[in-house]
């Protein structure tokens, strides 16, 4: 009998991109085994799937209520403990709540709750239950942005002064200049996606990499959106000012009409003593800026990065490392608590994040439809 | 005799830094001859000054209004053409209109006056003299950036929707963390160097810079600055939210404590058909990103380029420009302009750039003061 | 019942790299299913790895030959189906060929042999076979690497005119200098490596891949080899000039004393139209470089890519693959053709690639030892 | 009067790129004076070039010899101190030995004759005369050069035990396939190139560049080199392998059909304890690799960088230098060297590296021409 952690998956059929990242992610490091779920809304799509990607069909259930009526019959030692939730965002909230209420371990996807106020009612949730809830932030699995947040924490850069993060991606231009295009994509229909489109896809992903790398709290944002068609009711760009704990200013830009493009994602902090830079698309490099000394370019799997960024290499030194890897770096830290192994804080992103994220995309919208404001975020 | 354009020098004496970059710009093409000027304020320093650059003394001056007044006895076809100012920025507007008004040419240092009242007077002045006047934006003197011009008013991007400067710097850090150092630095001193330090400085070059690549007129901005202290008068730090013509949004991030950082100007246009990318710290580089398809990195000196790029470029392909080719542009620009021959809008900066600059500047503090409220650029 | 191809596996347990590294692979396409192996030379220890990586313990066997007879005694649909070969090399040969001679599929790491003689009694073995045998030169599966093949079968580089392979490594730099560790280092040992420990190593890897990127078959080599110290009897660097199929030129260029070097494997090749560059480092990035016309960076992801090489990609433009992506195509391969799936000859490095690697290794020691002289590569 | 040196031109007139790098190095520093030359071969061309640069024609001469017998009419104090040859291959010998015969210093471009048997007659002459001689191998005026082998020579990379450079163009290859051009080309004519076009042209800079920055003096070489066709007679490819002082290795691969490269000129020295990386197409940059240390990278005017690096950066961090600056450095340094003031060996290449130059050509040609035999490098 395997001792290996087991794993159900709700959403992530049939060729679903999100669905080959979790489950890929789930076997890098020899810790789950993926047990059944409801990948798919029909039922015979679901068992199709499960085949396809060779999964014993019995624990593939009908739907989500089925799931948990069925898995709860089991005996705890045979019983799922643990379900990614990986269906479209306005489902997060509803399947996380039952499934925390019943026990279960959950790995949600981001945006964790389509607003603010659920997040909460599912933090209270969490806290009367005791499982591990994370929601998955990727790219905070990186072993150059771990060893990136241990940098600061250790002072090599001193006192924060300035955050910076921009998030550009092209791929909605194709869309939003055409007016039929625009109107039946679900990204920009606020009922499926709540209500924002750039800021609350990507813009979360650069608020929680700042607060994740730089320790600092975000306290209050000034938004300017960008709409580009007065038909067109979710922002696809905008940049947000920020003010944080520490008497620290910074920026977030974030942009789905930066046509060209990919997903370029760059994380800047700068100290008193040193700054600090990452980028996603060349995730391996990590560069330390010291005034009046040699730039210095820091590549994972090197003794002189962290045990915490080290725990997230699995090969030496010039084997580069992909997004599969920052996600499976996720996945090993949820493990290890399930597990109740020591974990570091770092390894996966709690609830906290989660809730801060909704907060962040709720109160950026709001300083912009007030005419470009400060706006305090939330406290949890 | 030489057919050289007699070029005339303010400042840059001693071991200024700017002297060299004039000097060298001027020699570039075969174009000018310096003559003579005021490099230093004492005299003794300024005739020792001359010799050590090998130029005859005998029309080394010992202030600005002897200078004027001696070339005024001199025949026209022996008297200075064209005076480069490079003295400290409150007296770039005295001296620019008087020699404008006496029927000089002008190269001017940025930011070109310390006032956009100044500046209006002397938009004015220039415009009763028929003299040739440029301000000195030297970063648009780079072959790439005369490219980058050239593609977006080719319609190689379509329509812009997006237009984004960062322009990062580091060296006030160490002085700003020191009490005693902050005091004493021209730079924060208010009386030296205008009503801003960190946009007044390099926050114009990245204005100017947008305007010039996109075509675009920024029509009012929305600034955040940062001071760190409260003795502290002048911004060293600020990010500025813009709208410009056209319906475009943008914004220019600029910073003199982002530790680290030397000289990191980067400049991003995004159309609604491709995005161009040019980064100041690797100058020989522009990169055009159409959504779809490889990212194309164009180079001087190809035939691929325009004929403005290629007019500034000296060497073939793969032999690298510095910044003292880009300033060397700009120069032969105003050679150009000062001998009546063709020339194009983007070869040299003129006093519309300056003026609107210093506007940017003006209201860029008073957006900040004003609690981060949109305010609009002056129109000239 | 799972559908997914059943996979042992010999060696690669303990803190094995090269383990975590297969078994990552073999599940990113949701393809194969673990069951069984020998990890570890003590059968205690192989118990305890396989429940350290979750895997039931029944058909963890005591040697390998207990494996053989083990699984013969299993019906066909139980049975592995495919055996991976992560053993030290002097192991690789024995147990390849009775697998084979047993009706195994394999995938073997290279070097696949450690002599040709060998490796030319495995061809023989495996074409009496009807199996699928495959050597894991893993770089072969990045998809731009396959990118690369595919535009130079496409005629957009023309013909190939010069072929180029850097592979500079630095780690045994701080062993070589060392008399005691150069002498106690098992790369270093020929008994265990073979002849050969740079060309053996790494450059076959680079002779493999300029023959797949290239379609050139190298027909024969002069190599200068460097041993560094008399006592020391196996190169750590060396160079070897290339002819090669159709009057084509080139060079390898291998060592493993570039110190600071971590795995700078760079693969150049030139037509008389357009060159290709790609560097295994950052290996998202294939370079397309045409006479007088811009630099193109072609990316993983992207519809102008072949088949084969987006085959190879999991996720959209912008998410960075790494070298377990690159394997996990290799395996992606490999169970096509066990499923007797249509596959493309460029999904995965067969038992030619590993013959005439075994050539290789031969002819450039007999070269360098000949004194740097032309030496034919075996035709196979 | 002016104190700058006198400088006189030969060649370097109508459209030549050459003329243009020269002149402007020349007013980099403020140290010369162009005061005539003879720039073209026919004197109205000559006389109208002088013009159009701005010269004054009073010492525009007829010929060559003419302007040695009217120059030295001129009193000490007027006579040009200096001459720099610009034309012609072939023309370089006859002209820098009657220079030097007739106490001119001479700066002489590249390769400084056609045949090593003038090169030592050259020397000999120069060791008779009290003149400066400098061969303009430019990129060794680069500042980060000059800190690479200061470095070097600082011992921060140990003992050295390998030496690689590649320089590739691609230029030829639209020549090259073309029968008719291929014929017509001075380049590839032997008698007007001497007996090598690759080798000479750019083999040369990489020989002339390892010698510089590694202070090793290579013994012997091993060349292969590439016509592509029978009827093509200069070598436009080649690899050369090298031993070096010291048991050091190394090669040189330099390719003028390397399609789609420009100026890819790329120098790696790898000592004992770290290895260093240089690049002429991002000259602003220095690699230091350290074992098990983050790569750092070393750019212009930082304090950390030597005296001789730093000698050569006219600007601060931040502000990219080019090919010009690297000019003009070495023409710094000859300009010291004529003044008598203190100057480091590393400022400018003298005749020994000339020669040494001319020697590799050959040796490299009769390597190849030998069956790729080792062949040794003449001493000087």
């Amino acid at each position: 009998m395997s001792n290996k952690i087991r794993l159900g998956i709700l959403g992530g059929g049939g060729d679903s991109l999100i669905g080959v990242l979790h489950r890929v992610a789930s076997a890098m490091f020899d810790k789950y085994q993926l047990v059944g779920g409801v990948f798919n809304p029909k039922f015979e799509d679901n068992v199709g799937f499960a085949e396809q990607i060779g999964l014993p069909t019995d624990r593939v259930y009908k739907d989500f209520d089925t799931l948990i009526e069925e898995e709860l019959k089991l005996p705890a030692d045979k019983r799922m403990q643990v379900v990614s939730i990986l269906t479209p965002n306005f489902l997060h909230y509803p399947m996380a709540k039952k499934l925390l209420e019943n026990g279960f371990n959950v790995i949600c996807e981001k945006p964790m709750t389509t607003t603010f106020e659920e997040a909460k009612d599912l933090h209270a949730t969490l806290q009367k239950s005791k499982t591990v809830f994370a929601v998955t932030y990727t790219y905070t699995g990186y072993p150059m942005v771990r060893q990136m947040r241990e940098l600061v924490k250790s002072g090599v850069i001193g006192k924060i002064q300035k955050i910076d993060a921009q998030y550009y991606q092209g791929w909605i231009n194709p869309i939003i200049h055409d007016k039929e295009k625009r109107q039946t994509t679900w990204r920009l229909n606020p009922e499926k996606s709540g209500i924002s489109c750039c800021i609350g896809d990507i813009g979360t992903h650069a608020f929680d990499m700042l607060e994740y790398v730089s320790g600092c709290t975000i306290e209050s944002i000034l938004a300017d959106l960008n709409y580009l068609y007065d038909d067109n009711k979710m922002d696809i760009d905008g940049t947000v000012l920020l003010r944080a704990s520490g008497n620290v200013k910074g920026l977030i830009c974030a942009s789905q009409i930066a046509t060209g493009e990919e997903n370029s994602f760059v994380v800047k902090v700068y100290g008193d003593k040193a700054g600090l830079k990452w980028e996603q698309e060349n995730p391996n490099y990590l560069y330390l800026m010291e005034e009046g000394k040699p730039l210095q370019v820091l590549k994972p799997g090197h003794s002189y990065n962290s045990e915490l960024s080290l725990d997230g290499t699995k090969l030496p030194p010039g084997h580069p490392e992909g997004i599969f890897d920052s996600m499976g770096n996720i996945y090993k830290g949820v493990a290890k608590a399930i597990n109740k192994e020591k974990y570091d804080h770092g390894e996966f992103p709690t609830m906290i994040d989660g809730v801060r994220g909704m907060s962040f995309i709720e109160k950026a919208v709001e300083s912009h439809k007030n005419g470009n404001v400060w706006t305090s975020i939330d406290k949890i």
